[in-house]
């Protein structure tokens, strides 16, 4: 709590403007919130429907021309190099040595611990607000501190230790059911209890942009006597979002479920690729395996917890009640709006699912507890992913597979083409973004070229 | 291929003696077979019927009281400080950086390929050859390199990136199958297609000798309408070998069956710790996750391929033939003779079982072949389990489970108590040695002590 208590402002680096009419504070949360001010505005131009105005404040690794790979955040179209603020001493009250910055992953700086990430994201919103001229006006450290978005590549923003997917909306569980086994008992009766999950490769997470080839591999139809091998014919996205940890366990330990939050540092949207012939014929009984590992890829900017405070909602009621160490109350969803886009090779992009987080039948604190109840322990950068994430109308299912509903209902592109499956050279796209009273916190987007199979 | 062709010996530092009758040679295959010679002695001390005789020269972490993580080699029960070794330029003709070896993780020195391990691998065992005076004689270097092993604590020789849990033996397939499924059909239809695996978790691989703590969870009696939250108990051990990946590769790439053993580095005893009632009411249909993920233990030394090269032998036939991007021939498997035993606190050791590593119907080279298939990518370090090591009759199985029957064959102990799976302070021991023509080659052992549940 050593930063949160210092806090911005003191330590004799004044960084807010004296006519500031918003009284300093030591209090943490009120600080918080007060970063989520639909009123504030930054002088840094933030284009209209911008996903990053200064109440968002994600972070991410950049990579320029120039320069070696370093964390940041953005504005608008503006990128903010916080190893160049931290070094020209913006955040010298925080304790904060400017090398943890200078890094490939975010996780030295996400192991400083929740008060730091919100000492620097209170600070980095106290200086690019409109109001606030101290940076604004010292013209000479803009063009160290500052760079286009158009001029750097964006990578993974964490080195994932491990990476766990649940399976958390019951609409694509229950779908899965219909379509694969019995649909009058179409969820296992496991699937209220448990918020169900399996170890996914850390491997092969990549960051939006990276092309994935089609998978090659074994698959057996229906009514073959021997499995054959080739490309995959059945290459399909899962729409998710991602939790990425924000602090480490040790062996044995659980994390209960009502401090499970403060274990989060934020989400990514996350587009969990899918082979589903290559997956059918090798998941029992041990789960799945060759038909997801061939590529899972996450957006670049990490929106922290603090920012999409205003968007909570309540979940699904979950009935019958869950055993103790999963039982949560309040507002543990968060409202935010996901699209997924196909586009062709030359062609344009087609919206083919409409989807919430908000559906999720299971939250994040939840997955977080069950995971760590049998002692696992946890590492910061970890990434936890949702499950597809399908809401109650075709219109709004996470996956082609249940678009398409196994293939009877192939969706009809622009160009005249059908896909019951994603085609190669096809890209697709998730953008997700919450919006409430005129403030807009979103994550960009995730995109993903499928190339043909090598 | 540089620092094989430079070779030991050459670049002006003499470590051969002058009277070797052996030749020297830059016929890099020729060297690692000569280090295997069982003729072959050293000048340290080797007890008799040591796992570590010159012959193996295995790699692992060392943490003493006075000295940080380091690489270590060892020869009886004397540890070589391969840092110091380094530093001291016994190294200095293959271009190695000492600090390569001041690590608390193999995997720096695992990067530098093979020709690198093989050269350090013969330059010790040159220089502790018993007719090779010249280290032995410069005893001024003696307390600089090398440590009592009971003077080191054992540290997890690599850092693993992602952990791959195979189901590889046909005994222990076909036990599972005729115990939970139809003991007509036990073997699933896709077994003797695919090497089954999954993805396990990487955080809670331990090292040996670290206690375990009885995992809590939920589990749900078959007569029971709702699932309970408590203490497993069923709490088995698996007895399994995992290979520790010596080259990565990008995503997208694919390594061929024929060539996969080069991206192996070498072998440790694994017991892939199980909480069977857990697991069984998880684990359909996404795999096991809890059941499996509160500790999976290693051994510390990593003994190489080129260790075990004289205890290569011919692994079952498969039938049916295999898909071509699986089909190898020759000598795939190693013939490794695994025992188990159980040990109460305060009570004397019990052997549960007895296996072998030449059961494995699927061997290494096939699972690598299998994980990259689809373009997965591998890590330098990442570990790649057999899975349970069942051998054809009961004293050969690998798991509890197998070994009581599902708890109607209870293990009688010494003390007159009995079996069905792990009681609370069980240590469970494995050990695993190969030997041939007086040669014999082994891993020491893995221990885990089960602790109560928190």
């Amino acid at each position: 709590m050593r930063n949160e208590r210092e806090g911005p402002g003191k330590g004799g680096f004044q960084t807010r403007p004296s006519t500031d009419n918003r009284q300093p504070t030591t209090d943490n949360r009120q600080q918080m919130n007060n970063t989520n001010n639909p009123s504030l505005s930054s002088w840094l131009p933030v284009p209209p429907g911008s996903d990053f105005p200064i109440q968002n404040i994600p972070f991410g690794i950049i990579l320029t021309k120039d320069l070696s790979p370093r964390a940041a955040s953005r504005i608008g179209d503006t990128v903010i190099d916080l190893y160049s603020l931290a070094a020209l001493g913006y955040f010298h009250d925080f304790h904060i040595e400017p090398d943890v910055f200078l890094s490939s992953s975010l996780n030295n700086f996400i192991s400083l611990g929740k008060p730091t990430w919100r000492a620097v994201r209170n600070r980095l919103s106290e200086l690019f607000e409109a109001r606030n001229s101290f940076l604004r006006d010292r013209v000479k450290d803009h063009s160290t501190i500052l760079v286009d978005i158009q001029d750097v590549e964006m990578l993974l923003p964490v080195k994932v230790g491990d990476y766990t997917d649940f399976y958390s909306s019951i609409e694509h569980a229950t779908n899965v059911g219909i379509m694969f086994r019995d649909p009058a008992n179409a969820l296992l009766p496991n699937w209220k209890h448990i918020p169900v999950g399996y170890h996914g490769r850390s491997s092969s997470i990549v960051v939006s942009g990276t092309p994935v080839h089609r998978p090659k591999g074994q698959t057996k139809a229906d009514d073959a006597e021997l499995p054959e091998f080739g490309p995959s014919k059945q290459v399909d996205f899962e729409l998710e979002m991602a939790f990425i940890a924000g602090k480490s366990t040790s062996l044995g330990e659980s994390v209960p479920v009502r401090d499970a939050e403060e274990y989060i540092f934020g989400l990514v949207l996350f587009n969990d690729l899918s082979a589903r012939d290559i997956q059918k014929w090798e998941y029992v009984p041990l789960g799945p395996f060759l038909g997801k590992n061939f590529g899972s890829v996450a957006s670049p900017w990490v929106v922290t917890l603090d920012a999409l405070e205003p968007f909570r909602v309540q979940g699904p009621k979950q009935e019958p009640a869950v055993l103790p160490y999963l039982q949560t109350s309040g507002e543990r969803n968060l409202n935010i709006q996901l699209d997924v886009l196909i586009r062709p090779e030359g062609g344009a992009e087609h919206l083919v699912s409409h989807s919430n987080f908000k559906f999720m039948y299971w939250n994040m604190a939840q997955q977080l507890a069950h995971q760590t109840v049998n002692g696992c322990n946890i590492n910061v950068g970890d990434m936890y992913a949702s499950g597809t994430i399908s809401g109650p109308t075709p219109d709004s299912f996470g996956s082609m597979m249940e678009i398409a509903w196994k293939g009877t209902k192939p969706v009809g592109m622009p160009d005249g083409s059908e896909r019951k499956f994603i085609h190669d050279n096809d890209t697709v796209i998730m953008r997700g973004y919450a919006e409430r009273e005129g403030l807009r916190i979103g994550f960009g987007e995730v995109t993903t070229r499928i190339l043909p199979a090598k």
